[in-house]
């Protein structure tokens, strides 16, 4: 059985914090396409390289390092960009357990004729499309979404892509006759596994989301002279909607339903005027598409009631956002969870992923799932974020043994 | 009985208007201590001294004009600094009723031996100090007050007077030996008149206004990672507060109650974040000061059960903007509602001021009387603001018979 090196590991992830590091902490900045983005990429394409992978960037950008071993691969993953204010393992650690599995197995005799692929998917975190690489390898971007993209501040992703010099880069796709199936880690983000006192977790399903625009449109007026019975007050109309949705809700939810209003604004937003306008962001997310779907429905009903009675104008969209609940293979489920409890007996659960993956896109075309170690405070998406070494390498441990053993059982 | 000469009263107001008129329109940006703001008050100085006053600037930038002659004299006016994107009505209206009131009585034999003074109270409209110049005037400014002050844009108030040249003139401060008392016209701003097709209104109370800012501090976190029940959501904790507000609030509202929530935002205000700060902006307005009280004692009481049940933090604060409600004198009242008849009759209705005006601080000191020509549309605090010409011209009229009446009476 393979064992990883986790000075190596430990060595690697802190190379790659470098590329954007605010300082000697956790904190990060590499958004996708950044220079600190693409000197990280340039330099994990070298240390695939060492490690005999055959590396290179795809077409949109994502770095793929792909075995020269015959046989049925197995894929691992996940991504090396960062949120605006990130931190140090946030799908770094992903792609660096992937790298060191790699090794791992191509340094023990008994598996160094196994095939294993290392992605960086591209833009996860959607500085221009969220889980950009990830869906350009699966083929389900729609058609047009590369083109129109911008960055918040408005770069398009198309000149982003050119500056990259990847835009004549061949793009690569799945490929169902050379992969067992896609293996991603990540840091849990969440508090869960540090409450249970549980070193890993196996992820049974990802939650899928809803994300929802919903705007007032009144009459802006004088907050003094104009009377209660005569005002279109669309701040007022927004408190109405929420709390009707917000009653409401709960009826439809179940155990592991969240929903949150994220963003509210009030448009002029001053003291002494009637807000003309007012917005608001609605998300939702659930492990049951059939949920989720019903909430949306709920959702939208309560708008165009609120519409229809008015006096003021209600319009509801979806962001496009939203992702789709995947379920984590039980097949590969059951090699992390065997290889969990041999490393960490009794240390680990299966458990749902409440953020989204880069997994949930590859779920869409074969065989996937996910390993988690706990994050400290359950905080994530900022510079603070951390887990502890051990975990950091126990996890890693754990997802080398189960992928030993998924491609030993699967090229016998 | 004195005439005014209603072309030369629309022929002033005109010219006053270019001071700052955005084109050809009604529209004026003319904040006070901006370059036109002065030059409107050295223009309105020169038109106060062919008129017979004694007119200069004080020493926080009032434009005041004395009468020489002698008597129990009647003090008359409003302010010509505008809202960052006002009106050529809000305020210039009410100081050009008072130059041309002076001017009318002093052209006419029977009344040009009696005593009208004018002023244009600086900075009603607050872009450093909501009624500055009246309050002043009243010396019911708080210590310090004039030296903390600040523009939006970071301007300090005392080098906005410096630079305005006023710093070293004398403050002009109420005499209660000279003046009978306090008269202001205003356009309405509101739909009332117009609604009930009148065409002045005598003004009975101006309402008082209560002001809070509330904040709500709870923790940020991953919207999908982090249970409903560990949940620390500031955003929620708002609009429950919200909720509980607004249904208890209609118990103790009256008639001409109203409240506004007329800000709210959450922070960071990101889709996928539970807000760990909301803030809020609530303010409420009647004619009872008593009832003010009440609204205020609830509002905080809802503050403080909400902090004391977590899980998030309530902070409940006045934003020290509160307008006491002032009654507008009944003896003055009665003058303008007999020449209202007289010259509208039927077409006038005693009504509330739902806005503020420097009335309610010369009321503090003196009795003090409003009267309102009806806004077109209802409209104020913005470049269409209008009021038909007639209408401007009637307002004036009444006011000129009332102060003669008022005059002689006591000058008798």
């Amino acid at each position: 059985m393979p064992t990883i090196n986790g000075e190596r590991l430990i060595k690697n992830l802190k190379t790659l914090r470098d590329f954007g590091s605010i300082g000697n902490g956790t904190g990060v900045v590499r958004p996708s396409f950044s220079p600190v983005d693409l000197q990280a990429r340039h330099w994990l394409i070298e240390r695939m390289s060492e490690a005999g992978l055959d590396a290179s960037l795809d077409g949109v950008g994502n770095v793929i390092g792909r075995s020269r071993n015959a046989g049925k691969a197995l894929l691992i993953g996940s991504h090396t960009d960062t949120q605006p204010t990130g931190g140090w393992l946030d799908g770094a650690m992903g792609v660096m357990y992937g790298l060191e599995v790699a090794t791992a197995l191509s340094e023990d005799p008994d598996t160094r004729h196994l095939p294993v692929d290392v992605a960086s998917w591209i833009d996860e975190e959607g500085t221009y499309v969220g889980m950009l690489g990830s869906s350009s390898f699966c083929d389900t971007l729609p058609v047009g979404v590369v083109e129109g993209a911008l960055s918040r501040s408005g770069v398009k992703l198309t000149d982003a892509m050119r500056d990259a010099d990847v835009t004549d880069l061949p793009v690569a796709r799945y490929d169902l006759d050379r992969y067992l199936g896609y293996m991603e880690a990540h840091i849990e983000q969440g508090p869960y596994l540090e409450a249970k006192q549980k070193r890993i977790g196996v992820v049974t399903s990802i939650i899928g989301m809803r994300d929802f625009d919903i705007e007032f449109s009144g009459q802006q007026n004088h907050a003094g002279t104009t009377p209660m019975s005569l005002r279109k007050d669309a701040g007022a109309a927004l408190l109405d909607y929420c709390h009707e949705l917000r009653s409401r809700f709960p009826e439809l939810m179940g155990e592991r339903t969240v929903f949150t209003i994220g963003q509210v604004q009030f448009f002029p937003g001053a003291p002494s005027i009637i807000p003309g306008k007012a917005s608001m962001i609605l998300q939702f997310r659930d492990p049951d598409e059939g949920r989720l779907d019903r909430m949306a429905v709920l959702a939208q009903q309560l708008a165009e009631e609120l519409h229809r009675n008015g006096p003021v104008e209600v319009k509801f969209e979806s962001r496009s956002n939203d992702s789709r609940a995947a379920h984590m293979d039980d097949g590969l489920q059951e090699y992390l969870a065997q290889a969990a409890e041999r490393h960490a007996p009794g240390l680990w659960e299966r458990m749902l992923s409440g953020a989204a993956h880069d997994a949930q896109i590859l779920a869409r075309r074969m065989p996937a799932s996910m390993l988690f170690v706990p994050s400290i405070g359950g905080v994530s998406h900022d510079f603070s974020e951390n887990t502890l070494e051990e975990d950091i390498i126990l996890g890693c441990q754990v997802m080398a043994s189960a992928s030993a053993e998924i491609l030993k059982t699967h090229n016998a």
